[in-house]
C-alpha cells in the first residue's frame, strides 16, 4: 500500500509516519521509485502500536523506543523482556530506592511470586503508601480482595501467550496492560454506580 | 494542634497549608491568638484527601474544588452527588460529543443500570476506541471477564456506604476509587508475572 493508505489504515497522519521513518521506530518501506515506496501489514501493525503507547496512553517517546527495542531484540530471557517493557507503562515511579519492603510484605501475604526488579513492586509500593497516607484500607483482607480479582483476570489473559514468538508475546502483553487498563477502570466505576441503584444503597440523605 | 503539628501529621508543608486556608479549600483554625490557631481531627482529614488527589494523583486545583464543594454541599440526589464527585478524578476525556454508542452497547451486554451523564461512559467510549484501533479483543466475552471482576471488587467497595452521611460517602467514594485503581493495576501486572512463572506459561524462546 502507498503512505496515504497507511496513514489511512493506522490512524496516524502521513507526516507523523515520517517522522516515525526517519527516527527509525517504523521500516522504511520497499522502495518502488526516487519518491514511493510500498507498504505492507507489518507496518500497519507497527503504527498501531506506536500509536496505542503514544498517543492514548501518553507515552514519552524514550519509553515507546524501549518497548519497540525489546520487540526488536528480544532478550534471552522471555519473562525478563516481557517484564522490562511492560515497565515501560506508566504509572512512573521515581522512588530512587532499591527495595520495597511495604509492597514485598504485601506480595508476600498474596502468595505471589515476584521479580524484585519488576517495576510494578515499586508502583504497588507507592499506591499502598497512598492508601496509607489517606487513612484507607490495606488490611490483607482488603488487599486480598483486589489480588483475587486481578489473579482472575491475569489466568485468562496470559493464556495465548504459550503460541507466541517472544516478540508477538511483548506486543500483546503491552498492548493487553495498556489498552484494558482503562477498560476495567471504567467497568469499576460503573459496577459502582449499578449496585448503588440495584441494592438500594445509598448515603442518608439526611444526613 | 498547632500548625506545625497539623503540618506532620498530614504530611503537608506549613506554607502549602496556608495557601489551602487562603484558597478557601480549607477552614480556618480556631483563633487563640493574632497569630496562633488551633486545628482538629477534621482539618487534618481534610488535607489528607486534598494531598491524595493533588498531590497522589495529580488533580489539577479546579476538580480538587469539585470534589470538596460537593463533600461541604451535597445535591439533593446522593447518587448524582457521588457520579459527580466520581467524575472529577481522571481519566479526562474531551470528546465534545453528547451520546456514546459504543460504550452504551458494552454496558447493556453486561447488564449495567447507568447514568448517561456519568463521566465514566466516556472514559469506557474512549477506552473501548482505544482497543478497536489497535485491533485488540473487545468482545462480549472478553469484556464480561472485566465486568465481572469489577462487578465482585465493587460490591464489596460499596458496602459500607450505606451508613455514612453525603459528605463522608464523598470522601470515601473519591478516596476509595482514585486510591485503589493504582493498587489494582499494580496487582494485575503482578499476577501476570506470577502465573507466567507458576504455569510455565512463556513464549517459545526459539522464536
Amino acid at each position: 500500500m502507498k503512505i496515504s493508505e497507511l496513514s489511512e489504515r493506522s490512524g496516524v497522519p502521513v507526516a507523523t509516519v515520517k517522522f516515525y521513518i526517519r527516527e527509525g521506530m517504523l521500516a522504511r518501506g520497499e522502495a518502488l521509485s526516487a519518491t514511493r515506496a510500498e507498504y505492507g501489514e507489518e507496518h500497519v501493525a507497527r503504527l498501531r502500536l506506536i500509536a496505542a503507547l503514544a498517543d492514548v496512553r501518553g507515552l514519552p517517546l524514550a519509553r515507546v523506543r524501549e518497548v519497540l527495542a525489546l520487540i526488536d531484540a528480544p532478550l534471552d530471557d522471555p519473562l525478563e523482556t516481557l517484564g522490562r517493557a511492560v515497565g515501560a507503562l506508566p504509572p512512573y515511579v521515581e522512588s530512587g530506592r532499591q527495595d520495597y519492603p511495604r509492597a514485598r510484605a504485601v506480595i508476600g501475604d498474596l502468595g505471589l511470586t515476584y521479580d524484585a526488579d519488576f517495576t510494578a513492586v515499586a508502583q504497588l509500593d507507592e499506591a499502598l503508601q497512598a492508601l496509607d497516607a489517606a487513612g484507607l484500607d490495606a488490611s490483607p483482607a482488603v488487599l486480598g480482595r483486589y489480588g483475587d480479582a486481578m489473579r482472575q483476570v491475569a489466568a485468562e489473559e496470559i493464556a495465548p501467550i504459550g503460541g507466541m514468538s517472544r516478540a508477538e508475546a511483548v506486543t500483546y502483553a503491552v498492548l493487553g496492560t495498556a489498552l484494558y487498563e482503562p477498560v476495567m477502570l471504567a467497568l469499576r466505576r460503573l459496577a459502582h454506580h449499578h449496585l448503588l441503584v440495584e441494592r438500594g444503597t445509598a448515603p442518608d440523605p439526611d444526613r
